[in-house]
């Protein structure tokens, strides 16, 4: 399953020795640098001592084994031949089913942009292309021809990514020949294919490199949760989101819409819902930025998994049960003190002695569906149930005594299992399917005493987020439970800022480096508790941005570049570690800033012109 | 010295029910909540129990004693009066010297865009008024009149920058009236009138509240460090640092232009500088870019403190002595392996026993001082000098044994010494001037052995950099040197990330939240080390981004919100902790995102609209 960065032998891609392009500082003197791949390494020297020096681009995208190319494909061969062309010289012929048309048509578009980007100067999707260009730049073509076998226009856990690319060039023309059985795959290649194409700086020209890729993922479920009720997220953010996302091949979004924070979502038949749980009328999701949305991420490869957590991480948004003569459809909203009710400020749970709040959370997910359909899983949430909120509540702790079912803790994870189980029925009937997969976090539910009498392995897919080391990843995996990977010690993108509760810093400090990101192998993880890899229960993993300390500001750095580490784990999960993917990783980090995205910096410009150098 | 935040009695301005602007949420259902000042704090209330409430915005602009200013005044009084307007209806009257006029209309400018910004619609200076508005609004006046009684039109440590802002209010105008014994002053009295105004939710209005204030800062020097070598900042954040420093009344942006990585500066006389040492032909700055940018900084309050950190730390940039004939200006630039010279990759420092080195640095100071006068201050770095790196270069070597300076340590730390003593004639050559306030950061140099030899009390004022226990302090302040705070454990603010050598996190971790940086008082330290506040020799502190793992997409979040909890601890050093000061704190930032600066988010939104709900 691993495959592996090694350094292979130099190409010689000699381009240019006059590096500057027009700037400042070309009015005074040019750049005595350039660079030469030496053993799979870009080495920065200066010109008057070196011929055939090469430029910083042109040097990272055909050096090493796999040039610039994040996540590393399962085949790679990238030749020693390199063309330069210009944008408007791009021609795409698709042969698909007229199903996926459309689609196709739509990730050229993204492409083009894509490419277009590398430009220093891009801004707004128009860039100054000035040239002088020799002749063979301005009619050299690229054509770009994709074939796809299959008509799925939406991506579920047996969707076939894999795909082939390869590029061919001759002095007049280069083509890209695609071949891949789904939409989904092809847009794959259209991906690689833009990162076998760079900005050439000496020549203002885009250059692209021949090669020759099989590609496909090692896990079906690579994620990124992102929590839009601790703080508002905007449309707009979601979109730069999955541009990463595309960017670095993840697929799924798994959107953790409401807690008991707020709850932006405007729904039709529940008005109130966003009325009294948005923080305000600007902070919303309409229907159609949701739909559109969910469009936004299909066309870059990325299916919407929606979560509506219950029944803890409810509150703000439930509070109108009263006044319209349903009762109160959630207890504990707002409770103070709240660490008698909760896990962070503010508390609140559904309401398990009110029949009304099943009525509301039936018409709930008839929305949902609505909204995010065709859904082939669902994510019910389900963590950090606590059992004295519930008990605390006169009204609950009465109705457990009326119905002889105790008020211990025993009876409420009974109950929480009755709620659990009527929640996943209104589900169904929502959705009219007979069969939809749920999804669950590890909680007191699926605890080794409480998971085979609550939670039906056929039923649950169960997502652990607490650490690497923790038992329940055997329990869970010995009984043949499905899983995907959050652990908090490496997954977790929140952690590591200053508190936000009292002083020192936040609960799952330090901070998760790229490097431990991308170490976190799941196979390894559970290899190391069972024995076993347990290739087949592990769908994959997500990276999780719970949003109590991250805004539209700075959600783009704390998702990037980490995310993409998660991702080319999930994607290629190599047998090296972090140290073999250092610079193509620096690299795409750059990438994605050219992509728009506030990526964090992880070192110096100079340890990305000076590759290797920045070791311990 | 301290000023406290306490809560006082609520104010009562009550403007309105409906709080809802029109958009997608209004035509489903309007939001129940209001808000209603208790004991200084903004609690939300449910509309239909409670008559009264008043929106967010009103209420956070008028309860608590200092309503939504930072940093908080030396005394302040806000009334209970409020004004709605509109921005069109602004009249400026200054009545200052004719030195400062210009300065004062560009800080009016500041000031309208500021207060535009507050709109959720602004939009690159421009906002979409809707209205309707009342007549009392549309015909409401607001008249700014400055008074500023002294013509200086540069800032340095002696600068009178205090101010009386009195704003009253009736029907049909406002009057904010400003006295300032400087331009500096008056700047920040608009930039407190700017606070003393907001966005009124439901009118689509501007609103400003009456009040007194009275102000001054506790100490003269109120800066940050950034750090441009690391990685390259563009212009545009740089502006957008000062928009922000202005925002939080810092006046002092010590910028650390160069070290070992790179040089961005391009110089007239010395182009080879920049050749060499930027990064790239578009990361650099050209001579306009940095006078234009001191100019925006001083209108903003700020003046730029350039710094060219030497022996040490420098390097990328200095390799083209040898070809033009003038030796190794510099000895273990790049040099591997770099542990074994430096601390950090690259390694480099400048060839104490090459002449031409010191022609090269003198016509560098003059390109500095032209750069950046009227200077009252330098900054010479003059960190840590590596030992090894010197006698492993046999040029040096040679050239102490020849001289008779022998090569042990104590010999190295006396030509250091020598270099330092030469580099401050060098730029004072340079500027003309007699004397100027060199600035050394604490070193081998200052340790308790070296300092009184080597370092004179007058000449030089020393930056603390190292914890807040380290015995330098005591050192140096018990000797009578001026210092200035930056302290690691509390003030860099580049910590707690991931390492960018190796794996784990960055050398300082973990991440200083804006507690500790809030908390982190320059007195208290002083005297906890030796029984004295040192209120004659501490000039201050700054907060330090070091740029290894920043650049223009994170500087802004890394620097801000805790730049301003800083800047509250210098300009009023309050009596109180963090815990007072967080909700206006929290509310600071939320202005600073108005202003353009992407800042961190530290709570969720719900802390915000709850008020000191978030506690532990």
């Amino acid at each position: 399953m691993g495959r592996a960065r090694t350094a292979v032998q130099a190409l010689t891609v000699v381009l240019a020795t006059n590096l500057l392009a027009a700037h400042a500082l070309d009015d005074l003197v040019s750049s005595p640098w350039g660079w030469q791949c030496e053993f799979g390494r870009c080495v920065k020297k200066e010109i008057a001592h070196q011929e055939g020096l090469s430029t910083l681009n042109t040097c990272k995208l055909t050096c090493g084994s796999s040039g610039a190319l994040w996540p590393i494909p399962s085949q790679v061969k990238i030749e020693d031949q390199l063309s330069l062309f210009l944008p408007n010289n791009i021609d795409f012929q698709f042969n698909c089913p007229n199903e996926v048309v459309n689609l196709m048509n739509e990730a050229g578009d993204i492409f083009k942009d894509n490419i277009l980007r590398y430009h220093p100067e891009y801004s707004d999707g128009h860039v100054p292309w000035t040239g002088p260009w020799d002749a063979s730049t301005e009619s050299h073509i690229l054509y770009v021809n994709g074939l796809v076998t299959g008509d799925a226009v939406s991506l579920n856990l047996n969707t076939d990514e894999s795909y082939q690319l390869n590029v061919t060039t001759s002095d007049d023309f280069t083509t890209a020949t695609i071949v891949a059985a789904s939409f989904f795959g092809a847009r794959h290649a259209l991906e690689t294919l833009s990162q076998l194409i760079e900005y050439h700086e000496t020549s203002d020209a885009l250059m692209v490199v021949a090669a020759q890729i099989e590609d496909s993922p090692v896990f079906p479920y690579r994620g990124i949760l992102l929590d839009t009720s601790r703080n508002f997220v905007s449309v707009a953010t979601l979109e730069r989101t999955l541009d990463a996302m595309g960017a670095s091949k993840l697929n799924t979004l798994h959107w953790h819409i409401t807690d008991t924070h707020s709850f932006p979502l405007v729904l039709e038949s529940l008005p109130n819902m966003a009325a009294y749980g948005a923080y305000s009328s600007r902070q919303v999701y309409t229907f159609k930025q949701v739909v559109d949305l969910k469009e936004y991420a299909r066309v870059r490869g990325v299916r919407l998994l929606p979560e509506l957590d219950a029944p803890a991480h409810v509150g703000n948004g439930w509070q109108w049960g009263h006044e319209a003569g349903l009762g109160d459809l959630a207890v504990c909203v707002n409770q103070e003190p709240w660490q008698e009710y909760c896990v962070e400020p503010p508390c609140g749970q559904l309401n398990l002695a009110n029949p009304s709040m099943y009525h509301v959370l039936g018409q709930l997910y008839v929305e949902l569906v609505k909204l995010f359909s065709p859904l082939d899983m669902f994510h019910f949430g389900g963590d950090e149930v606590n059992m004295h909120c519930w008990n605390a509540s006169k009204e609950i702790s009465d109705w457990m005594i009326e119905n002889d079912f105790g008020v211990d803790e025993e009876a409420y994870f009974k109950q929480w299992a009755v709620f659990q189980q009527r929640a996943r029925e209104l589900f169904l009937e929502a959705t009219g399917e007979e069969e939809i997969q749920g999804v669950l976090f590890t909680s007191g539910l699926t605890a080794a005493e409480n998971l085979e009498n609550y939670v039906n392995s056929s039923q649950y897919i169960i997502q652990i987020w607490t650490a690497k080391d923790d038992p329940v990843i055997k329990d869970v995996l010995t009984r043949g439970y499905k899983v995907i990977f959050s652990n908090y010690d490496a997954w977790y993108l929140d952690c590591g800022m200053g508190a936000w509760v009292g002083e020192g810093n936040n609960w799952c400090s330090p901070y998760k480096g790229w490097q431990t990101v991308y170490d976190n192998s799941p196979y390894d993880i559970a290899y190391s508790l069972t024995g076993s890899q347990h290739t087949d229960l592990i769908l994959g993993g997500e990276a999780t941005l719970w949003t109590e300390q991250a805004d539209d500001a700075t959600i783009d750095s704390k998702l990037w570049p980490r995310s993409a580490a998660l991702a080319e784990r999930l994607w290629s999960n190599p047998a090296s570690g972090w140290y073999a993917a250092e610079t193509p990783f620096v690299n795409h980090r750059q990438r994605l800033v050219k992509r728009g995205i506030q990526a964090e910096r992880l070192q110096p410009e100079w340890c990305h012109q000076n590759e290797g150098l920045c070791y311990l």
